[in-house]
């Protein structure tokens, strides 16, 4: 059985169980993914991540990578889309792999979860996590991509106001007041 | 000296070390900001969280609490304010914990970093730190909150389509194809 980012199946899956709570079979087929896409970076290279979905993905991408949400490194533009990408931090040339929904015939659990055809109650979960593992990433697409300009590099935040609504710190970048008190309502 | 989540100090430096990859005053600070929630939350329940700003914080939610940002239990909406939101997750019911720049008199490295008066050059990191050690919460607020009822619970992604322009799975609640379709550019 094979490896990812270096570490057997049995580390990686008790791995998401520390961070994620519980075996997810989006962080499992996330996990190749995440070693497909290093496999295909230059070495030695500084590479930042972006993930087209908030479910799952980022996570796989966290445990298995340096780059984390909080960190920067690990951007988030949810699209809705099963796929990663990983580029080179400064020239934001990568290469972005996706799970292909066209790839699915031999794997019938794997498209009734992907493509939610079955209810969750409905899915045979121990099914599922035996074709994830026994199709490693024939299931995957790759391309080479370049990240669009705005997505490369730190966003930098600017200068430091006091929100005269609120009075909490914010960027000014932002506008005259915090985002908050401009209608991002989040509290009642 | 005072413990994090029942970690001791050092424990915790080591753990931002292991996930954020460097010691980031942000970091620090969320630890006693996550720490002053979840001792304020009732024992016992389940809680999500709400984080106010992409920089840092997240990450101190997710090396101290069981929520990530791929399992859905850690949500960000980016309104550039350093606080973060402990609730529970079917009701809605919680604390907010935020940087109080009021408090930060005692603490003039503090104001610095948090108010950007230096540059990242200027700054004097080891102040800084024994800043944030000797302040703990001192430099926090806190008030009880209400999360708004868009913000409680999984955001359920509904049907999945194959969208017409690149072939990929999308959520269909997104339109009649996916959302880098209809234009948010991720790619050159």
């Amino acid at each position: 059985m094979g490896t990812i980012c270096g570490h057997s199946i049995d580390e990686y899956i008790g791995m998401i169980r520390d961070f994620h709570g519980h075996l997810a079979p989006g962080l499992l087929i996330g996990g190749f993914m995440v070693d497909l896409a290093t496999k295909n970076m230059p070495a030695g290279e500084f590479y930042d991540v972006l993930c087209e979905t908030a479910t799952c993905l980022p996570d796989a991408v966290q445990i298995l990578t340096p780059c984390t949400y909080g960190n920067g490194w690990l951007k988030v533009v949810n699209v809705g889309r099963f796929a990663v990408a990983f580029f080179e931090k400064y020239t934001g040339a990568g290469v972005r792999v996706h799970l292909d929904a066209m790839k699915l015939d031999e794997y019938p659990e794997i498209r009734n979860w992907f493509l939610k055809l079955k209810t969750k109650q409905e899915q045979d979960k121990d099914r599922l996590i035996h074709e994830i593992l026994t199709a490693e990433s024939r299931i995957l697409g790759m391309s080479p991509v370049q990240i669009v300009e705005e997505l490369i590099g730190k966003i930098k935040g600017g200068k430091i106001f006091l929100c005269p609504g609120c009075g909490e710190a914010y960027p000014v970048k932002d506008g005259d007041r915090c985002l908050a008190c401009q209608g991002t309502h989040l509290y009642r």
